[in-house]
């Protein structure tokens, strides 16, 4: 069996860009849970953060402002660059990386329909990143569509999923951190009796739901259900593939839902998909008929799993041909920054990374799901 | 042309049983809004509520105590029996109404499967009323029955359903006054930051999103996702047309969201749906692509209409035959008290109301909605 080389040195120097964020210091998380590691970190971000510092590792890594003209001269002797910028941002950055001579692991929309950049979520085609040789740029695909794709990856693989229905429930953390401090400022303004006054949305967010806030192509789609079945099709490669999406904003912090219906092209029944889903990587089924227990975002904030559950025949379609779910996962951790660090470590493995083939198992009655214990790592 | 006999006389001597409750008293406020002729006024709630009044036209109304074993006598002048109150307790009370010559319109589950209870939304199968010759139980069909049909039956009419997946974002008001007062309750001790503590729901409201609470049945449904389905084949007396749902409650107070996937037997595009649902009674197109303005439970809370928007093609299906939707509906008043008083108004006119058949109409950038101004009426 080929074993590709490593694309990373055995402790990279990693760049975080945009690590003041929501997803930027999610990443730090994740990279310190993991015990990712790691030579030299440097923690970039626009010039409004200068002078700030970031937790990690036990001490506090000074955030360094990028210059408004920046050259490959940022990234010199990195290995390994984390992008949590805007797509215009990062086209302007990932060539400074790559002339650096940098992989770059990017968590923006602008380079995920380039054949170049691979777009990868590691359960699901972790392998295309075993086919890179050299500095390489890999697409991180929106949180919307790694929540869904992890949950029912195993499910296509098994009896081919011909079409989906996908409705979601979106945290505002996919808007950024000031749109998590929105939803909480509205709740203490609702508390105090002030008027709620949007600025972050152009809509009322606590207790009210709205069409996901991104420009309306003229099909009357938005980008974030273009961005499901674009990416859906090209991480499948399956240009077959059928979506109809609605993407909505919840009043939820940090763990988007989605209700996945779906249509198969080769019988499969629930309980037969719920044990597939029990053993899946990635996964955890939360599926408690009885107890009415099934995935929520608040038990998904946290988490590295995807929850599954609702698992149902749809009987609105021919017996066996379709199937119902509900699914929680945490935006910013496997939607984001876990996804992207997982990327890295397959890439610093020279191929799957170890705990990544590891099922989430089966909880009847889940409870609050915690983050994995840091392994603390001399990270410096 | 037939005209039906009234069921009702003209001002007929009304008794709200439950009308303490968050239907019940909406049930009050649809009364004087609509300027409903009442001969006299009676307020029935459970022993808790006694020595309470409510407010009515700018008086207050006392709320009797229903006894502990009720019996025909607590209806007895009574015309119009509005029912706000468990299925059990429609069980219990609807005959002692019957034997005392009431109609009843009945707002639980008890007798919406009774093939001798017409089940009635007044824009969609009011007709049905008009074969009735002297005293009824008419059914009020679940809130997300009532929103998802108010949108979809034009589309029915015109171009046939075949199929629709069902995603609901359903307010907390269902679970009734004091899941209202929970959700209020947590946003206050998550700004005081007290702990949260669920007590009318299993799982915090707050912030979180979760699986419909009622019972799963052994095909996996939830009652709510079965009402769907059996109610919407009863209403439109189509056996045939087939319903995958999945019912979610959300953190929003009082009106239900639902995103509706059809897949039509003809032919319709998007814009004809859109006109045509700017002429359907109960209907207010919200579909502003430019401004990113679509239906939002803010906006549908205290409205009569049912706010329809995002109307697109579904290209995951063959040409002109998939269509999207996405509508907003306040749960307390179309979809429960207003939907009982239109019935009860068809009865008393001894046919379509007036009002009911005028379309709702369009706009592009909707505001927060009103109620329609009060008509106070001398209704004691």
């Amino acid at each position: 069996m080929h074993t590709p080389m490593p694309l990373l040195p055995r402790t990279p120097n990693v760049a975080v860009v945009g690590a003041t964020g929501a997803v930027g210091r999610e990443m730090l998380r994740v990279l310190e849970d993991r015990a990712f590691p790691i030579g030299r970190l440097r923690l970039f971000a626009s010039a409004r953060s200068a002078g700030a510092d970031l937790p990690f590792c036990g001490t506090r890594v000074p955030v360094v402002a990028l210059p408004a003209e920046p050259d490959r001269a940022v990234f010199e002797d990195t290995d390994l660059v984390l992008l949590a910028v805007s797509a215009d941002l990062s086209r302007t950055l990932v060539p400074l990386a790559r002339s650096a001579g940098a992989v770059v692991v990017d968590n923006s929309s602008a380079f995920r329909q380039d054949p170049a950049c691979p777009l990868v979520i590691p359960e699901v085609n972790g392998a295309v990143l075993d086919a890179l040789a050299g500095p390489a740029i890999i697409a991180n695909p929106n949180c919307s569509t790694i929540i869904a794709l992890v949950a029912v990856t195993p499910i296509h693989r098994a009896a081919g999923i011909e079409r989906m229905v996908v409705s979601t429930y979106q945290a505002v953390s996919g808007a950024g951190a000031e749109a998590m401090a929105e939803l909480e400022s509205q709740a203490r303004d609702f508390a105090a009796g002030r008027a709620i006054t949007p600025q972050v949305f152009r809509t009322q967010c606590l207790f009210n739901v709205f069409s996901h806030d991104s420009t309306i192509g003229p099909d009357g789609l938005n980008e974030e259900e273009r961005k499901l079945l674009l990416e859906t099709r090209r991480i499948w490669d399956d240009p077959a593939v059928r979506i109809a999406a609605t993407c909505v904003r919840v009043p939820v912090l940090r763990a988007h839902s989605e209700a996945i219906n779906l249509t198969l092209r080769r019988p499969m029944l629930a309980d037969e998909a719920r044990d597939l889903l029990a053993r899946s990587p990635g996964v955890r089924v939360v599926d408690d008929r009885a107890q009415n227990r099934f995935p929520e975002p608040i038990h998904a904030s946290g988490a590295d799993d995807v929850l599954v559950g609702r698992v149902r025949e749809d009987r609105s379609q021919p017996h066996g041909l379709g199937l119902d779910l509900f699914v929680s996962g945490d935006q910013l951790r496997k939607g984001a920054a876990l996804n992207a660090v997982q990327i890295a470590e397959w890439l610093a493995a020279g191929g799957q990374a170890a705990g990544d083939q590891d099922a989430g198992g089966t909880e009847a009655a889940t409870t609050a799901a915690t983050p994995p214990s840091a392994r603390r790592a001399a990270a410096r």
